[in-house]
């Protein structure tokens, strides 16, 4: 399915409602209902709008196939648990994680509002998605947050041989004066598999510390990598037990905590075209308004100024602000081929 | 002062409480209360009796400098504030961060109890030890804990060519069924500055990705980071990004949310000999009674079972509890002149 980003051809700009709506169509089309489709449209085209391809149309796919291996429920609706007054968990019923936390959403809000800090614990949940649209809106709205989720066993602890944790990002985002939130949302593991698999098709051998071989030996060969290797936690050769440790801690939070599975415990085998996995995601938000001393959003903005005083010209989550002011101006860029082929998905010929 | 631990000679093994109580009478002697002095005393013996040397009785010169300068309060009161159900924040009053925690402790045990979460902002205060004892006793008590705090500019932000951010540790600690906690602390930093100096003494190289010169430029030479250079964030050449992306999430919630100072931003200059960090600290605590499914420890059991089958021989926080049941059993091994300047400070002629 030509879904790519970079297909060479004719670009069309499509307005960012435009590529929402047909995405929707294609979920619900597809095996979800209407309310999960709109929350996964949202975030896929929010995605794409923003540049972050890798988790934009490129996916639909793999939504797709998905949905059609009955590995995942389009249609789960979320039951929402009221915990404690600063805790509230969700099971996502087999279903996506979006929807789940959109189902919170206005509690956990609330609940970060009245207690000064509040969690929300999904389990039963899938996420094939960024993760920071999941952390922005709660900056937008003033808080701020910090979200974890675990993934499939593709990256070897610190000093092991065999593949255990996902890659297992962590996002942040915080309200900054005057500006769009920060936000950054970064992978555990030295590398995303997709780069892996750019480097073997381009012959390319990968830095040292990002990849052991189905030995658990270091290589720098993608193709060992991808012929049952794993990858390496991110650090760096001298530092991968701290991304290690990280990692350890994602798993901890986002599945031990919530009640999901870890990475390595889920079996997909009788689901092939399966591609999501089934684990937890956790969001702790704080309510800075709670702040001693000057305005939180404020002191952000000065730390924001000192880094960039301090030589670093580009701030975390920049670049995707910069292209989503693009694309709501001109247009979301796609191949014409990916437009025509989702505009088949949503309303052409089944 | 010859308070190291791996100087020549006899080797003295002294109980636990023989050099907690000494560490006490030395901090009292030089400008605490006998409070103050009990809390730092006990901190700094629990890491020298773990193995963790760096902030052992090593650390006791800069203390006393410190006192002496009068950067620091060694009489502070802290002020304890409840700002909302699941939210406190302490005034350590240009004191030690570790009596302000400690006057607070109960509070947040108690709080993260009711409400599921509970965070502690502690402002106005100076950090110079380890911050796994801030996150190990949260664990002992049933809690998972995630502690942070910032230092003083000694870092440069990815990217920037100044020094901005401090190591800025991040610790995390989990109980675990039928064992010690699960507990790591790790540096943002690629590297501690104590370990850039014994590189320049013994005349090594370091790798690539730990530090820059004067200009700013990357550089393997340890000399020319400790000569006006800076250390680089962890991550390695190639994802030092991460690193800085979490060390400046370190300093948001660290000193800006909790009302603390930047790590660039204070000024000692006024006070020579003072050594300790004026800024702020966060710990954010979850009650994992809380959780769905199965217990949270049983499930930390597990996934240390599947790293160690992994191969990961080494669980993080495993080597200080093994010092610490040999420190235990056989006394604390310290360098008889170390044991011997120690108990001058503590007892001897002024």
């Amino acid at each position: 399915m030509p879904l790519s980003h970079t297909a060479s051809g004719d670009v069309q700009h499509v307005p960012f409602d435009d590529l929402r709506g047909t995405l929707a169509r294609i979920f619900e089309r597809h095996g979800t209902s209407a309310e999960v489709a709109a929350v996964l449209a949202h975030n896929c085209a929010s995605a794409e709008r923003d540049g972050a391809h890798s988790h934009g149309v490129f996916r639909i796919p793999g939504y797709l196939s998905t949905l059609a291996s009955g590995w995942v429920d389009g249609h789960a609706v979320p039951r929402v648990e009221d915990v404690a007054p600063g805790y509230l968990a969700v099971d996502a019923g087999n279903g996506f994680a979006q929807p789940a936390y959109r189902a919170a959403y206005s509690a956990l809000v609330a609940k970060a509002r009245a207690n000064g800090v509040a969690l929300l614990a999904i389990r039963n949940s899938h996420h094939f998605a960024a993760l920071w649209p999941d952390v922005e809106p709660l900056a937008d709205d003033g808080l701020v947050a910090l979200a974890l989720v675990n993934s499939m066993a593709c990256v070897v602890p610190s000093g092991g041989t065999t593949a255990l944790f996902g890659t297992n990002p962590i996002a942040f985002a915080a309200p900054r004066a005057g500006h769009e939130p920060l936000v950054f949302d970064l992978a555990t593991s030295a590398i995303a598999h997709g780069d892996v698999q750019i480097a073997a098709r381009e012959g390319r051998l990968l830095p040292d510390g990002h990849g052991v071989d189905r030995h658990g030996q270091p290589t720098n060969d993608p193709r060992a990598i991808l012929d049952g290797g794993a990858l390496l936690p991110f650090g760096g050769v001298h530092s991968s037990y701290k991304g290690s440790a990280l990692s350890m801690m994602v798993e901890l939070l986002a599945a031990a905590l919530t009640g999901g599975n870890f990475s390595f415990e889920f079996d997909w085998s009788a689901h092939p075209g399966a591609q999501t996995p089934w684990t937890g995601e956790l969001i702790i938000t704080i309510d800075p308004a709670k702040s001693a001393g000057r305005s939180f959003a404020q002191r952000c903005e000065d730390l924001v100024q000192a880094m960039a005083a301090a030589g670093q010209t580009r701030q975390p989550g920049e670049r995707r602000y910069r292209q989503r002011a693009r694309s709501l101006k001109d247009g979301i860029p796609l191949p014409a081929t990916t437009w025509a082929e989702l505009q088949r998905l949503a309303d052409g010929p089944i």
